[in-house]
């Protein structure tokens, strides 16, 4: 008989425990490290196992309570069935186990298991859909050739602008003689830097961009406003999709709120209860039988 | 007293000698492997003598003849005067050596020492104007945050443009399909493809965009629009800094001829002679005193 549920929402940066009992009693907490499964499922079970071994001890429980243990997995880089079977299969024996992408457990959340959408806007972007009982994700495919309207790509076409504006292909201004400051007005240290450059690296331009936007700089509002098109396009496809409402959520989300055309207000919301607690929904088996990104496993 | 004179015109994939004497009689021609700088002066030093021993053998001499040789280095990789120098240093000692990058080589030879400019499209995208004894580079800053107009980029918009209709975040078109039926209508293998692709993986996709956009096909016409755009942003700027005309050289140069705006027509011109007669005339000290490119040591 399941007495205890617990919840895990990992991702690329750290990985989240929560333990509540059948009341829904909150019983413990912990935090780990990166739990995104393409950093392999060793790896990422030592963080979720790290992480719910805090949460075990403020319950006064150890992982003997594994078998009467019902848990829900919201872990980034889940993108199919077969990866969220091999994560369970990866992983000790639970009562019940549910694994799916960090972006399910986020709506989950989000919409405490309604139907509803959210949209990732941090280093990279993404949206995910959960409507009638299936998930839908949308973009998020890298930072390469896709993740419109992030940190990352934001920060890339600011280098992309500031190097035209040096080379005389268009209008300089102070943002774009500022991206060239950062790099001591050497094109050939923006080449060194970008051969090598990460994700996470491109978006420490982002509030440079975000700044000179403010002050109205015309080059900095038009790479902004081209991100705020981007997660328009995103939002527009999320509603047809049919989320009534979309939670813009991550790093980027407050700042580019308020550049979002005026189409897109009514259509925004904030969440209810955080990445956890859709997790928590999933250790209870809601909302997810048919999600295309996740899998279930009963002992 | 200097009796050869010997060109080089070395770039990504390969590098070609082709020596003559005073009076400008062809004396031998050689080919090899890759001699962009940034591969190591040794490794590049390596090809241009295996080019020039070919040449040097079918003139019947040996290496002996140096000191009484100028040598023209068009090398790419090749930014700086410093670069310039250090080539030079690293090399043999002869009669009189010049070196420049392989773009300004390319515009002394497709304008026979005269002021013009070159715009070069292939993988990558780059322009050189040559006007008053002075070079001005524009763009060619690499794949990640420049070459625009290129093979490589427009590879990389096409798997964008692609991932936008598989998501219906864009319309489909037959050439978005054919992008996706590339990847196996599987979003995750484009994914792990964009992982490792190098700018010439990219650029592989080029002639299944130029294919569907001759015809007709609107998100293959938008991409290749854009890249004709941009290299009229190239053509406006480089007859900006005073070049009169601009020779369009490299692989794409034929393909997107087509597509460029009517304005550009009476700036364009066909090169007067290759980028190894561009490499001769600077052994033969013309046209690269003034350049912030170039360095010349005379023993």
């Amino acid at each position: 008989m399941t007495q205890y549920f617990l919840g895990i929402d990992g991702g690329g940066s750290n990985c989240r425990a929560r333990l509540r009992d059948a009341e829904g009693h909150l019983l413990g907490e912990g935090t780990s490290g990166s739990a995104n499964i393409r950093l392999g499922l060793d790896l990422i079970w030592g963080h979720v196992l790290e992480a719910t071994d805090q949460a075990l001890a403020q319950a006064g429980l150890t992982r003997e309570a594994f078998a009467r243990t019902a848990i829900g997995l919201g872990l980034a880089g889940i993108t199919t069935a077969e990866d969220a079977a091999r994560t369970i299969a990866a992983g000790p024996r639970f009562a019940f186990a549910s694994a799916g992408t960090d972006a399910h457990a986020a709506v989950l959340g989000a919409f405490s298991g309604r139907d509803g959408a959210i949209l990732i806007t941090g280093t990279g972007s993404a949206g995910y859909a959960w409507v009638k009982g299936k998930g839908h994700a949308v973009g998020g495919w890298g930072f390469e050739v896709s993740d419109d309207g992030s940190a990352a790509v934001l920060g890339r076409e600011a280098t992309r602008v500031a190097l035209h504006a040096y080379d005389g292909l268009a209008p300089r201004s102070a943002f774009t003689d500022a991206v060239m400051a950062h790099f001591n007005d050497q094109p050939s240290q923006i080449v060194a830097w970008a051969t090598t450059a990460r994700p996470k690296d491109y978006g420490t331009l982002a509030p440079l961009i975000l700044s000179h936007a403010q002050d109205g700089d015309a080059v900095a509002v038009a790479l902004i406003e081209q991100a705020a098109r981007d997660l328009g396009r995103y939002i527009r496809r999320l509603n047809e999709l049919g989320a009534a409402q979309v939670c813009l959520v991550g790093g980027m989300a407050g700042v580019l709120t308020p550049w979002l055309a005026p189409w897109t207000r009514p259509l925004l919301a904030t969440p209810e209860q955080d990445a956890i607690e859709g997790a928590l929904l999933m250790a209870k088996g809601a909302g997810n039988g048919l999600s295309p990104v996740t899998s279930e496993v009963v002992s």
